[in-house]
């Protein structure tokens, strides 16, 4: 604390971003990263680039990478927004259509990013429970009444349930007067996007990024869908902050990463076999295991302490990720999906960890 | 506008960068790049990086590039801040440390990204007069009185003049209670860099990009430099906006940017040679020239409309930059330092424009 901070600052409690181990040799499934790198069309892309061109400016509009973007959903340049990873996007979208005179409305287990940019932006909140079951009800949201928009990962994080498409409908159907942001981090991995909505619902914001299922959490690239008035709104904001968020790299990964249509379909595939078999294991083991649509498990040992079993994890060299709040999920661990052999470390691991404290 | 934005969006007047010129053959001299590109040895930290890990994110906190950064200043690592280009730097010191009960001093003729962050973040700002001579005078911001903080480029823009450290220190001393922002994009051509008054002056931010001195607009690095309270408030923003706004290969292409002295002196060397004969050009040919310590000069040819002769320059294919407003700088141009190819083909630009429409 400082007499020079702004009021704002002392009163932040910013976002811990999960572990990034500085040591080698640790099994890292804490932070929900592809476990296999990048497709070969992004390597060639960023290693063809023309690096004495870093002398210039990136193109502020980032227009190729929009192109690319808008193709691939079937969409225009114009319903297209480009940003430094998709939480610079989520951030702007909460400065730029969620700051309202009625409360924003999030499930109360969910990312929990979302409190803080409400914080920093100052914006009013209503966090809505979860169901017994972890599901995201929409009539639950819809009770509410009067708010200033709602947003909501789908899947959500961290129990990795998916939402129906039809319920998304329903919601927007039901809920005309507010901006609506789905948050689809890890859609690519079981959920159905809402993004074949947007020419639909003038209030929906789909919110893509391009670290988990195109594998590249490094080049920070991550971009927003909706009608055109929603992204302007954004690129206001934007515009206002940085005119130039994603370099030349980025630009040129980005758009190789959404034409290698080949590359994704099968990592995401492998991603999907492994989480089936690593869920089967699991449950083989006792563990209660929520439905994932995610590249990430939500597992509770009953009768364990998550944060016990993460750290005899950590002993073992693997990471997982752990939440102490709120309560309801303090028992369970996020469990990334690695590759095979990660996924049997993890196992073999867990039997040590298991066999070592027997379950209170 | 739409019903779905927050207030704030409608009341924005985004800040307009130069043009990128998608077409090829123009002369740039617009946006103040580097006209060589960056260091051999950045390339090669770029080129050699393990794409493979882009799969994995960066360091939240890009601590290799603070050591570089801290390094190359002589300042610990606590005193440094990173950022995706100074302009989100600036963008989170507006937030974190110069939004306050009084107003934000500036001069009236300098950036204009400043009064845009004050509209984005409601910062009430009172714009300082430059001297008849175009010099900031130290005396005129202290005659404000209570302040909320104080910023400006040294050397400033588009101006080009430098404010001695001499007085960047009476400001320091005479200015104890608000944050003090020195905004040294362009201080490697010629002004002195207040980094040095850092250990002694709790209240002072000095902000630095790569974007230019070495070469690296396209890469998006930014940082700042000060006490470890006024870091923490930065990192305190950032933390609850994004946590990782640096890919990868910016971090490995930044601290190989750092370390490279050799390429660092003889290129800014290089681009203060040609300004000197660019200078000395443009007054052979009737302009009057503001002292310049930046990698642009600031020129107007008195009786010739500022406008046409930019307007004439880009039909020679040469571009270059100039403001309508304030008005005292509307005759103007802000020509950014080339190589000694395109100073040659930018003179005899001009002399086609200066002969084909005598001054009025």
């Amino acid at each position: 604390m400082s007499r020079y901070w702004s009021d704002i600052v002392s009163q932040l409690t910013p976002y811990v971003p999960g572990e990034q181990p500085k040591i080698d040799g640790l099994i890292k499934l804490n932070t929900n990263e592809c476990p296999y790198g990048p497709s070969e069309k992004v390597l060639a892309a960023i290693n063809g680039h023309n690096t004495e061109a870093l002398r210039l400016y990136s193109d502020p509009q980032a227009l190729a990478l929009k192109e690319a973007i808008a193709d691939y959903h079937g969409l225009s340049v114009a319903q297209v927004f480009v940003g430094n990873g998709s939480d610079e996007v989520l951030a702007h979208a909460f400065m730029g259509l969620l700051k309202h005179d009625a409360p924003l409305l999030f499930p109360d287990i969910s990312y929990s990013f979302y409190p803080v940019y409400a914080q920093l932006y100052g914006i009013q909140t209503r966090p809505v429970a979860l169901a017994e079951d972890f599901s995201l009800r929409v009539d639950d949201l819809l009770a509410v009444g009067k708010n200033g928009g709602i947003i909501f990962p789908n899947p959500n994080a961290p129990t990795g349930i998916a939402l129906p498409l039809t319920e998304v409908e329903r919601l927007l159907q039901a809920n005309p007067d507010s901006v609506v942001v789905v948050d689809e981090a890890y859609v690519d991995f079981g959920a159905d996007t809402a993004a074949t909505l947007i020419n639909r619902y003038p209030q929906l914001l789909v919110v893509r990024t391009l670290s988990k299922s195109r594998a590249l959490a490094g080049l920070r690239v991550g971009y927003a869908l909706g009608h055109p008035d929603l992204i302007e709104a954004l690129t206001r904001v934007k515009d206002s902050f940085n005119s130039y968020p994603l370099d030349r790299l980025a630009i040129a990964g980005g758009v190789a990463a959404m034409q290698d249509l080949e590359w994704f379909e099968s990592t995401r595939q492998r991603i999907i076999t492994t989480r089936e078999r690593l869920v089967a294991a699991l449950e083989a083991r006792g563990a209660q295991v929520l439905p994932s649509a995610a590249n990430f498990v939500f597992a509770q040992f009953p009768g364990r302490d998550g944060a016990a079993l993460a750290a005899g994890l950590r002993e073992q060299r693997v990471l997982v990720r752990h939440f102490r709040r709120p309560e309801r999920i303090a028992p369970f661990l996020r469990i990334t999906i690695g590759t095979e052999a990660q996924t049997d470390a993890l196992l073999a691991a867990l039997d040590v960890v298991l066999a070592a404290a027997p379950a209170a």
